[in-house]
């Protein structure tokens, strides 16, 4: 399934990436040029030995001792994520969590923008948020398909998600970033990330005594 | 540290134990009694032998060939996680996103519920979302100090973050999960965790052909 002829990266290395790039991003907005495995595991709470393996398999970052170039490994992380590139997103489900996201600041130059959003409630469809007028989900497969859009993020209430995924998938959507509390069946080929507030709660009360 | 007996275990596979729980709690609620790393495996793109070695850390879960039992697993992962005590969060920032947090249906019985809701603005003090009340940031101090709250989330605009972040690590929060898109600094001893859409945008970008 992976492209970019690195094949044979695990999953779970890819899943690391975007949070080397974000760490990376953050030194270079303080003005730091060149950083290492050692201070990167330090801002992450990752050891250094998994990171420099991690980078290890795209090859020629850095030298022992010498430290990784952050504007270089900044250019190679988002040419192996694919984001080299700017990918359009169509939102579904302008909600208040809809609407926190259509104004989201966090996209910037990371790769993506939201293309177009979608509601099913008539009172919404027509009104503006942003830059972009809610549409129907009527017209969700013809709009997907005719901007060639392979990206979402659903923000429906739960018991919606389900059949929002299962119209955006039709529409040609390969992956889904969803914001409900629930498992999203889909086909392969097409992929689901979560976005769960839990995970990052449950993470930080390991380290908390009662 | 690490709380729970649990010293020596790397903080990346504490990250993985609420992916795990989520798993777990999906496969129990589909009525399933006993899974298997491969199957764990399948649905999370990790892979089996990592799961085994990251369960291993806790001790006598299941045997090689016989599966794990899910709700052994579930109350066991809950007891390292420190969940099975409910923890109360207090949430910064009252916003379309922070409505949309208030009313969030995943906290469940997942080991959190949120205990009070504050805003800046003086328009939507007093207001009621769900069953609270939105307190001023004046209040927070003494609220979160009475209730010994230890946990919160930030969903203020970025340019607030850190100041909120610096009243609430004032007033005894140990971990933050944060919704600006900024970088917060905090003191030793204070846990931050990101939620990021980008993130797991860019994760299936890779996998992703123009």
């Amino acid at each position: 399934m992976a492209s970019n002829g690195h094949e044979s990266i695990p999953d779970i290395v890819i899943g690391r990436l975007p949070i080397y790039l974000r760490a990376l991003n953050r030194l270079a907005e303080e003005g730091q040029e060149i950083t290492s495995s050692h201070e990167l595991g330090q801002r992450l709470g990752i050891s250094s030995a998994q990171i420099r393996k991690d980078l290890s398999h795209f090859g020629g970052f850095g030298k022992q001792g010498t430290g990784y170039q952050i504007g270089y490994l900044q250019e190679k992380l988002r040419k192996v994520l694919n984001i080299e590139q700017e990918w359009e997103v169509a939102l579904v489900g302008i909600g208040d969590l809809g609407k926190a996201i259509a104004h989201y600041r966090g996209f910037g130059d990371r790769g993506f923008h939201i293309a177009c959003l979608f509601d099913s409630d008539p009172d919404k469809v027509g009104q503006t948020v942003g830059d972009f007028t809610i549409q129907p989900l009527s017209d969700l497969p013809a709009a997907i398909e005719s901007k060639n859009i392979r990206l979402a993020m659903v923000a429906v209430p739960a018991p919606y998600a389900q059949e929002v995924t299962d119209l955006l998938v039709k529409a040609g959507i390969k992956g889904i970033l969803n914001y409900a509390p629930i498992n999203l069946s889909v086909p392969a080929g097409v992929q689901v990330q979560y976005i769960d507030p839990v995970v990052g709660l449950q993470r930080m009360t390991f380290y908390l005594n009662d």
